[in-house]
């Protein structure tokens, strides 16, 4: 099953993590991949307890900003991160895996829709896996079993708060 | 602060969750309150591994059905979910409270308005306050810091899939 998780609101990685929570849980096993992430956040911090259940995997680097144009740098690492996800599934140890900011990693070019959707095919049925990130594309809304787009209502960062640690990483 | 999380897609409760690991990884502490729910779910499951940080309670009956009006026993454990909640804020021993079914549970009557907003009233400013389910009260939302919409764009549900264990509860 796929499952995606877009818009421009606030939840989209929390709920992933949630699902992941609930995975172990479960007595089942979860990794995370993260693209355009590289830091040690309380997430990561809190998931590290589980370490027999969870994977964790981080691609990207520190200084990627969103406004700026994707370096070849910034693709390296989101091209190391799909082949992890390549391996992680071919390893067939996990039931859940998390491609986190997936979708906005291929809006800004890092990966190619299609190397996504290659993935999405060929393990889709065989593993739950969810995507997350703005600006989901079509046609991974079109393959998925369950889209929530998660619409920004009310943003304390709109007034000009800053995020904060615990709440927002 | 206080956060909304309503709507018809999934993700309200899972983002919830996934708060609550944001917080345990950043050395803080979170009190999880649900309405309307009695059952040893995945999450609770996991969760119980963070006993140190976090505090977890349940108010409802096994059998309360959506589409039954509330019963004077589910009004019963609704009151005493929310005299929990305001005896957590007033310990001040937490950084966050998920008050989690809380929107739906005042559409069922199963808990008045007004005696929301008092609570968020006085305690909102001081501690985070999260409030997740379906149909969340114009009220919620005008007071809210942070308002996510999670608009259910695809489910399985929709196709005759049940709930999953791990992935839905």
């Amino acid at each position: 099953m796929i499952q995606v998780y877009t818009g421009t609101g606030k939840g989209k990685t929390t709920a992933a993590l949630g699902l992941i929570l609930r995975m172990v849980g479960a007595g089942k096993k979860a990794c995370l991949i993260q693209f355009m992430k590289k830091e040690a956040t309380s997430e990561i911090k809190a998931l590290q307890k589980f370490k027999k259940q969870v994977a964790l995997f981080q691609f990207g680097q520190k200084n990627f900003v969103f406004k700026n144009k994707a370096s070849e740098a910034d693709k390296k690492e989101a091209e190391k991160g799909l082949k992890k996800a390549w391996g992680v599934l071919e390893s067939k140890k996990y039931d859940l895996i998390v491609l986190d900011e997936i979708n906005i990693a291929v809006y800004f070019g890092l990966v190619k829709k299609e190397d996504i959707l290659n993935l999405l095919k060929k393990w889709g049925s065989k593993t739950e896996i969810v995507l997350t990130g703005r600006k989901a594309p079509e046609e991974f809304i079109k393959i998925a079993d369950l889209v929530s787009e998660i619409k920004e209502i009310k943003h304390p960062y709109k007034r000009g708060m800053k995020a904060r640690r615990g709440i927002d990483y």
